[in-house]
């Protein structure tokens, strides 16, 4: 046709929170060069993903069109932007470009991964260009709830995008660049922005969001004034967080010591990459037994409730030999994310046992998001002034409400979720395809689709629970013995007190002894008819229809 | 020894937001006389309790010591108070007294279950008195989000108990008696408190409760500003809040239709029990299709984000032949309960995709709780002047805060959790024995103990997947053919690409054709031997340790 267009197709991040993964294309239709705006992860549940290790964006289109992909930027280093890179590199195998401590990171993972990393190239902030295939890419920092977080300046033949990433507006970030109006503006003042791709994450939350640095003073004087150990937990990616928390506690007369893998990894990363400077000096748990508690501090993960997470450990018991008690502060310097509730509220209430105070962020007392809000989205849409806004990082909820707010700013919108491919060439942006964008499982060592039916069974025997089934049949196809019948996740008594295997085996030996010989040579049919007569006499004898397995063995004729 | 003593024991609810279930005693140690107040459910979750309908206090006590227990007493009609009581009934048999509201309820579940229907008996409010043993019990009115929700008092020769049941502070409840200071004083005036206990579900909110009424207004305006159609959820059992919604429907031109077989219920229980007058008219689900949108309000189950309520339905699609669509409006007139996110949240972002416009309780302006807040607790503590308070219908947290309040003014207090008996004979309380109270499941028709494996299965099949070898021994304890391996909820190939459980089967086959022949006949130690292959041929190929059953089939000796 006509020529060149230019796309953005999200892959993941666009209709949930979690997963971020967006594509940006230009070029003849179906023929568009492509770059790949990060790769993150989301976290699996008991409810929809059990036994699952994390979930990853189905790339099988972009695995397809790789041939196209000319290269990879990654915005910051949270999982959500960066935990699938390592997992899917591999597929992709394209360069790969961050900022310095996020490429610190990357290259950890890259490394245990066995991935070169020489993949990943770091780029200083703009005006450094990555060059990549049309694309000029610039990284532009913007202040988040982790060092280096960045927007990007996309410039396309047919004009400017800018792509958020994750950002809130925040001049005294205390670790890292501020929120910068002038820089901003300058950006959009250089060339017109034909489209902003900007994070949804806050948009419900309608007051301005508060700077990082307001903690400091509260922090500090609840850290003074207790009497007795206090551990604090938050995001470990959240570097300026530990600063403020560390020298609190400094300033308290506290040693400082960080627990659990994530905390000593992110610190190192942000003094490697040079963000973090004059961090307090910190002492090994072995080093904290000897502390007196009152001149103790622990900064410790699990601001979630993860069950093995430090906090989780320390709410159970001990954790490497410290044990929290009466007088004791346990602070969640931290907002739980939903569906995390009950992890956490089990952490408060181990700790109530404990007769340890727990303080929570007090409404934002002491814990600040890293996103914009309403407001502050508001702002970042006068600065760019852009033609058209695509709302990404959100639920459908937050994306539907971002557009609104372009909508009545009179800038276009659309809501695009996961695979929706959006022609954004013209002065509107247009939905032109539906490509496959589900979910992957990394699975143990293995990646599956979420629609494979395999995560389908898991949730179907805990619900149900589980019962096989074993028959033997001789050389002419005759019942060889008894039925036998073993239950998984069942309970073996049912409402009148009988071992209901013993009832169901009776049945299956009964059904068996009466059966054709025509049905007894047909596995399927056998299996089938003694299926229904298990969840049969499960039904009757417990209420529940488990999920049945049939093993029907047959002895070869000599 | 020096004769009787009075007990308290919490059997659900102490430690747990649900399943209520407290023990009063009295007379000589260990043979005292018994009432039980209250007896409720709690919910499972698919982390801890996957597959189980209700979750119910173990009563192997009470049970153990039923020809002790006088009478059944039941607060109010909610589920955390009533809902194990048809399903325990058979194992107490014992009277059970209820207000009107409640019985109507009651016996309703009583029907269903086939219990006698003359078990359950109506007494009326304070001053009419029921005589259990030692014990002389009254029903005192107080506001909660139920109607004819009752404190109780409870008379002892050792002194006069409070038990507060849920309530909150609220003169102008809607519907039912308010909260009435005066008759409360008169109450501690007749007969000195000797001890409160006392609901502690919102002491960690510190502003004063707000009164039901105070919803009629925006709730009003909400609903006549809509321009589509309005669905509203809230908790069935909220009558009052029923009532209000749908005089703001009629108010507004709008017919009422009411979703959800809880919903209906509700409605009627009030009003055959008198509770309830001049609830508008209601049209059914099929004349709601006739009518205009504008002119339409669904009150609707399943505010908590229920897969199977109405609201989730609307959700996800058409009910009864309704349709959401874009400009209609969906109202959370309730408060999402820690755990219920994902499921609330669910709910919103498919309204969303429809273009329904969502309102949640907008900080407390469409919903109000049914709770006593911390400065309304106090003001109670204040009207009772207790020697002692028990804080109950709390997790620890909130039992814990609650007593340190207590200490505060001075009244003597103890956290006491699920299976703690207190003896509050004296002027303080005193924890005198342990007593096992856990949880037990229903689950189908069956009642099993939270702690008997049968639940901890499931969970380790939902995280781990399940293998199933089967292999076949002929007379002489000689393998018959090959092992037999199947899959549940397992990937079916490795990371080598590799179909694995032929890889396992050929393993075990191997195994099997090396092993001696004292080996072979043990089914435990080939069993166990097995398992362990299994597990490593999972680990090596798809990094997961799952599930094994073994089962062996032995051809016997002619």
């Amino acid at each position: 046709m006509s020529g060149e267009r230019l796309i953005y197709l999200p892959l993941g991040g666009a209709g949930e929170i979690g997963m971020n993964a967006y594509v940006y294309g230009y070029g003849p239709k179906g023929r568009e060069r492509l770059i790949l705006v990060d790769l993150g992860v989301a976290f699996p549940d008991m409810d929809t993903s059990p036994g699952v290790d994390l979930i990853l964006p189905d790339i099988a289109w972009l695995e397809a069109n790789v041939s196209r992909l000319e290269a990879i930027f990654i915005t910051h280093a949270h999982e959500d932007h960066i935990g699938a890179l390592a997992h899917l590199w591999e597929r992709l195998q394209k360069p790969v470009y961050m900022r310095k401590f996020t490429a610190t990171i990357g290259r950890m993972k890259f490394e245990e991964a066995g991935h070169p990393k020489d993949a990943i190239t770091t780029v200083a902030a703009r005006p450094e260009v990555v060059k990549a295939g049309p694309f000029e890419v610039q990284f532009v920092p913007v202040s988040h709830s982790i060092p280096e977080s960045s927007a990007l300046i996309i410039d396309t033949p047919l004009g400017r995008i800018v792509h958020s990433g994750d950002f809130k507006r925040d001049a005294t970030p205390i670790v890292g660049e501020g929120w910068d109006d002038a820089m901003l503006s300058a950006i959009a003042a250089e060339r017109p922005v034909k489209a902003l791709m900007c994070d949804s994450t806050n948009v419900f939350s309608t007051h301005e969001g508060r700077s990082e640095s307001t903690l400091k003073e509260p922090l500090s004087e609840l850290i003074k004034g207790a009497g007795g150990m206090v551990v604090a937990t938050t995001f470990a990616s959240n570097v300026a967080r530990l600063k403020t928390l560390a020298e609190a506690a400094k300033a308290a007369d506290r040693s400082i010591c960080l627990l659990g893998r994530a905390m000593k990894r992110m610190v190192s990363a942000a003094e490697i990459s040079g963000v973090l400077k004059d961090f307090p000096r910190t002492i090994t748990p072995e080093e904290a037994l000897e502390v007196p508690r009152r001149n103790l501090m622990l900064i410790v993960t699990g601001s979630q409730g993860e069950r093995r997470a430090a906090s989780a450990q320390l709410a159970r018991g001990k954790y490497l030999g410290i044990e929290m008690k009466e007088g004791d502060l346990f602070l969640f310097s931290s907002k739980t994310i939903p569906g995390n509730e009950r992890g956490v509220l089990t952490i408060m209430n181990g700790l109530s046992e404990k007769g340890v105070d727990v303080q929570d962020d007090a409404g934002g007392k002491y814990h600040v998001s890293g996103h914009a809000n309403r407001p502050d989205l508001e702002h970042a849409h006068r600065i760019f002034l852009p033609d058209m806004l695509l709302p990404m990082h959100g639920e459908h909820r937050h994306l539907r409400e971002h557009m609104r707010i372009a909508h009545a700013s009179g800038i276009a919108s659309v809501v695009a979720t996961n695979g929706m491919m959006v022609d954004i060439s013209g002065d509107e942006p247009k939905v032109v395809e539906y490509i496959d964008a589900g979910r992957s499982y990394l699975d143990g060592s293995v990646i599956i689709g979420a629609m494979d039916g395999i995560v389908r069974d898991r949730i179907r025997m805990a619900l149900n629970g589980r019962v096989m089934v074993t028959v033997l049949m001789d050389e002419d196809d005759r019942p060889l013995g008894d039925a036998w019948v073993e239950l998984s996740g069942l309970p073996p008594r049912g409402k009148t007190g009988r071992a209901w295997a013993e009832v169901l085996e009776s049945e299956l030996t009964d059904y068996l002894e009466a059966a054709s010989r025509k049905l007894l040579a047909d596995d399927d049919k056998l299996s089938e008819a003694m299926t229904k007569i298990a969840r049969q006499v499960a039904m009757e004898e417990i209420g529940k229809k488990p999920e049945v397995t049939v093993v029907i063995s047959r002895l070869a004729a000599e």
